[in-house]
């Protein structure tokens, strides 16, 4: 398969280097260094067993002059993905599917801009990836990839998850890749989003009496408006999982609590935005999702004064 | 008149100093050097303009061979309230009127604990005024005092209002004591909550657009709580002057901000949770207070691990 990824962090570095071993991959990305790094030395790949994976996919800044791709897969951060797609639009022709892995959910209201509902493809990741230097990630964990479609028979899409699991991402297809990504999403939308506001690691969320409770009403506003969106979802049983990763991780510091404390845009819009646009869309209120959109926004403007 | 003031804090010891200039006033509080500072050398008020007043009100911290007085004004910080009136019950009788012209509304329901409804004295005060020392304390600015009653004629508090004109303290009665309450309180539950919540000063609320649609959010649900109360407000009226406020003093630290900053309990149950209470009881929904007032109390949690 011809396989373009755009945003070579350190997902679509993770990903782009694995797929190249079975594919003819490209890299998209915007930063010079960047591109020059991996197309000279290879992408180098940390895994959690000590070894170093070098991969060589090729690396591009600018795709004007190339033609469509099979699968284009979006792994820049979420605000960034419709600059990225139309800056790369001669990837993309009329049988090319266009991919989302990314966190959060929504995202093919974005890529349905592009291609036509059919070659929607989204899905989630166990992965964890971090940026480690120049052309080099550190991969900190695996799990299985889950990828649907929006229309249509998802085992149309068998072939793209064996491409992938014949280069070490297990990948499956799922009929209820929409629940999935909302499953995912519980934690980011609540405790997740928290860490952020009140600037704690996602232990504190479990032990502060208050924190626990915004958590809580968190979770069950997105079990309501994820019901709205014909999503079931027991809120008992959610609430449990994300007392759960809280207690697992103590100290865990989330990215969007990085990203605020360094005074960067957070991913917020496409976390807790995704519960509030479903809100609007299917008229379950979600008040306290909108409360915490605000309130992050307001503290990536103060951290930018 | 017989007059006791529960807490010789700066508001305390402004009434309880001023008051003494014509009554028989005693201050209590529970710190033995404020009580023995006021006792020996008198209590010293700086005034606006640069004079200085110096009044001789008694003080004192164990009341209970005391016997009732006509009124007894409470002015500690409201989360005290309850404790404060039950540790000087002796200096309550049949005929004692009890008051409170803290901040925030609901206080009311804390009083009629101790006396009955006829006896029960609710109000407003535009005096500000800061503790600079022991026995000291800084006057910033003069206003109105206004009182009124949950129940019967207004006008048979008028002897009260006419005690406190007479030392300086321009009062008047008013039949909408409740509705003057919650006008005041409309700032502080939007814009004041918010620069404790987000750490800035008032004029960030107006500047940052997120920041401002919460406080407009905070207003509007305070509006409909007041409604649901009886209590009619126009709330473009009150956005636009809060909105005043917040441009009137950019750099104001308000006291919720300097207590979280501080690592302090903040007074947010008696603000923010006065708009949850009232709404609980007439059923009108407030849920970006209930956040706020979580977010607080995680936000104090926080400074004090």
């Amino acid at each position: 398969m011809k396989i373009a990824v755009l945003g070579a962090g350190a997902m679509g570095a993770l990903y782009g280097g694995y797929l190249s071993r079975g594919n003819d991959v490209l890299l998209v990305d915007v930063r010079q260094e960047q591109v020059d790094q991996i197309n000279a030395q290879g992408l180098k790949i940390h895994e959690p067993d000590g070894t170093t994976t070098l991969c060589h996919p090729a690396a591009a800044i600018d795709t004007s002059a190339m033609g469509p791709v099979d699968l284009v897969i979006v792994f820049v951060k979420a605000m960034f993905s419709r600059a990225a797609i139309a800056g790369n639009r001669s990837l993309i022709g009329p049988d090319t599917y266009l991919m989302t892995l990314q966190n959060g959910s929504g995202h093919e209201d974005t890529l349905m801009e592009f291609v036509d509902r059919e070659h929607v493809i989204i899905g989630t990741t166990q992965h964890n990836c971090a940026v480690v230097g120049t052309g080099e990630v550190r991969h900190g964990g695996s799990g299985k990839t889950c990828i649907g479609c929006l229309t249509g028979d998802v085992s149309r899409l068998q072939p793209i998850a064996d491409a992938f699991t014949a280069c070490g991402l297990d990948a499956v297809c799922d009929g209820e890749v929409l629940r999935l990504i909302w499953g995912k999403m519980m934690t980011n939308v609540s405790a997740s989003v928290l860490t952020g506001a009140l600037q704690v690691p996602l232990g504190y969320i479990a032990e502060n009496a208050s924190a626990w409770a915004l958590c809580e009403r968190l979770v069950r506003e997105a079990v309501a408006v994820a019901g709205g969106e014909g999503l079931l979802f027991d809120a008992k049983e959610e609430i449990a999982k994300v007392r759960a990763v809280c207690e697992r991780s103590p100290q865990g510091i989330t990215s969007i609590c990085a990203d605020i404390a360094a005074g960067r845009k957070t991913e917020v819009d496409t976390i807790s935005g995704s519960v509030v646009r479903a809100s609007r869309r299917n008229g379950i209120p979600a008040p306290t999702h909108e409360a915490m959109v605000h309130m992050i926004h307001a503290m990536e403007g103060r951290a930018a004064k």
